[in-house]
């Protein structure tokens, strides 16, 4: 393909683009009839027709691009599908049709959304292979595998690459992949803890794979290296520049792409359980790492967890409730603010589920004891795994059924109730907000959002 | 009353239910209409006018129920709601209309379940009062008080006295409560583990609670104490017969009420806690319990876990998944069995999420290690705390986008698709079904159940 028809091409796919956003239903069949291919074609930041239509409204458009079968599950490059952008902006109508599914999975389980909610820390790239993990000659072989890919960790920190991108200055951080080769000595060192990730999902072999005896690809696999060595030598050990541990990572590691955050979020808070997890809790015996890293058992013979399985040997993951609590008159919502908060944060209200408390309870317990806000139905919207260190971050709507505020000021330093109006303020970055949220990928920021989707009249 | 009267009246409940069972419209009427307080009267195990005709699929007289203001939030015997049972006799429209709520919550939070799942194991009974925990002296005061009620377990398993009924030979289980002199010779022993539960939710203050200095009554507080001191002794200590200490936690603390059962997996995976972390797992140094029992700190003073705060000092608990996968046919579901069970049983798959793993993810990833199956939509239904030891059940459906079953000997031993009738069958304990599911008590049987319920056309 030349130049020249490229850009004939691009032409044509901005036409149809700026057709379908004009709501120009005429224009679009038209260019639809001529070029077929048109249909799942993106502009800026990965929009397609789809989303524009929605964008702005345009029912008729909605309808013909998903009858000439259209892709209605594409996302854009902040990983929105035109569903998504449609509830945010109100166009019930278009979130109804974009919704509506006549789909297998509907039918076997009505309700059930096709369009789930994906958080930041949630995408597996890679299959975690639980089998291979008793398999010590199957793991062996694949440490000293040319083609498997090694991270590395430092104080519970990923290497990482961050590079300044030349149009719009955004800081792009990338995971440092490293080879056998790079890291050989670093996995002789004693007290270094190495974790078997997973192998690439894949659904085509690639050249890049290796052949098992038998002639079939297995795709690559990864390990996480956490080591003690000093970090100044081991940023040598790279050939990239830019290369460092990034210090805060409540701030740093929201910096990936959403495949390399899956990576590290399961990396890191596996990590994190060895770093504190060293000993055993039942007798105090210093235990041995097993199972590819995933189960530390006792060194003591005598030992009570040696009997049976007990969870004391396996990574802890903690479940928290993260809720957005609407006031009973449907425009409010209640958010709160811890005091190490950064100024003029204000977040949903979050505590840890206790032992013998369901969901649902410890949202209610949570937001009485913080806020003594009394809330009655609790539904749950989406997840989300929260590597620090190693939490589940449970997200729930809420709706109260008391409105008096008085904080619990050992947890909270503020709770508010914040107009419907002020919070779309706050997401849009209109003038002057009167207060920000977390930023996109936290859960908190997306159950915002998705109060604000479901019954906004923007 | 007289018992003449009392025996009329009865007489008239009965007509009144049973006209209500048959669909006669105009005789629930008529006797509505002579005796407005007959609307929520009930009958044999509970049943009110309202679930006899969800029942029986008579939705006129559901309608004119409804109309004349009965509570359909009222539950039988077996905690069920009028909903619930026309959920699962398959009466599609009288659940619709069940269901549908012009309440204020129902506008705030669209498609939120005011009739929310409760799970046996869910019911919170006291309030856990998580602030007054760092109160030293407010809690001496509570252990001291003679209104205080103190559960005794040994072994992790709760003294309950089981007491043969009357007329039906249904074994009751209840948990012997002792008071402060019973236990505190127990309480000054170095090995007893104290919790404090909460004190009793309570709507009105009732004249067996205490007053405090102002005069406001208190309502009493619940503690448990763990002991390993000889159980024959222990029973000694309670005045009742039929006193014990159950063997087999998972058949024998699944009979109690659901409000005990409630108090009994807040102890008891609180206590698994104690028995399993007594050592700090960051150094192996000897901890101390803090805060009401809900807190173990590290005696060695040098420790990192005394630095900020860790979830090595705080009770875990184990988020797990457990789902009913449906075939995509929409008329089989999976369900498989460990070697453990017993003979003919079948059960949903479950299995712990992974650090870094979204609840949705963990459900793919543990059908298609254990049985061979790929899941496409995943869809929270409910959760239940299980303290065996401190488990959080996360139960889902879910939709199979693949069919054939692989099952990993090691996981289960078996797994099939069952046809829905014989799910049916098995539920209602049909003639000499195929295979049987867990107890009501697990959220496997109600996940069944709900899937039963919801596209039946029994």
């Amino acid at each position: 393909m030349t130049s020249l028809q490229l850009s004939a091409k691009e032409e044509m796919v901005e036409r149809f683009l700026d057709a379908a956003a004009r709501g120009d239903l005429t224009q679009v069949s038209t260019l639809l009839s001529n070029a077929a291919s048109l249909i799942n074609e993106t502009g800026y930041s990965g929009w397609t027709a789809l989303m524009f239509a929605a964008r702005n409204g345009h029912y008729h458009v909605v309808e013909a691009l998903l009858s000439h079968g259209c892709d209605k599950f594409s996302v854009n490059s902040s990983s929105h599908t035109a569903f998504d952008i449609a509830k945010f902006w109100g166009h019930r109508h278009i979130s109804d049709l974009l919704g509506r599914t006549d789909d297998r999975c509907q039918r076997v389980l009505p309700g059930s959304d096709l369009n789930q909610h994906e958080n930041y820390f949630n995408r597996e790239t890679l299959d975690r292979l639980a089998v291979k993990r008793t398999d010590k000659v199957w793991l062996e072989a694949k440490q000293n595998n040319p083609d498997t890919v090694y991270l590395l960790f430092s104080n519970l920190s990923p290497m990482v690459n961050s590079s300044q991108e030349d149009d719009n200055a955004r800081v792009e951080t990338k995971l440092c992949r490293f080879r056998y080769e790079a890291v050989k000595e670093l996995l002789e060192k004693p007290a270094t803890v190495l974790i078997f990730l997973g192998v690439e999902k894949r659904k085509k072999p690639s050249s890049s794979s290796s052949k098992t005896e038998d002639g079939v690809q297995e795709p690559p696999a990864w390990f996480a290296i956490s080591t003690n060595e000093d970090p100044a030598a081991l940023l040598k050990l790279c050939r990239e520049k830019n290369c460092s541990f990034p210090k805060l990572p409540n701030r740093d590691l929201l910096k990936f792409s959403e495949e390399e955050a899956g990576v590290v979020a399961q990396a890191r808070s596996t990590l994190a359980w060895h770093d504190r997890y060293s000993f055993c809790p039942t007798c105090g015996s210093s235990t041995k790492l097993e199972e590819g890293g995933y189960k530390r058992s006792c060194l003591n013979s005598d030992c009570r967890s040696l009997k049976g399985v007990h969870s004391t040997c396996y990574p802890q993951v903690c479940p928290v409730v993260i809720m957005l609590v609407i006031h009973p008159d449907g425009n409010q919502c209640l958010l709160g603010r811890k005091k190490i908060f950064p100024a003029g944060m204000f977040s949903c209200l979050a505590g840890f589920i206790e032992p013998g408390e369901a969901i649902e309870e410890a949202v209610r317990r949570e937001v009485e004891e913080e806020s003594g806000v009394k809330v009655g139905p609790v539904q749950y919207v989406s997840c989300q795994p929260w590597p620090m260190p190693s939490n589940l971050m449970i997200g729930c709507m809420a709706v109260a059924i008391s409105t008096d505020i008085k904080v619990d000021e050992n947890e909270i330093e503020e709770a508010r109730w914040f107009p419907r109006q002020q919070v779309i303020d706050s997401l849009c970055r209109g003038a002057s907000p009167a207060f920000f949220v977390p930023p996109r990928q936290t859960i908190a920021h997306q159950l915002i959002k998705h109060w604000i989707g479901m019954n906004s009249n923007l």
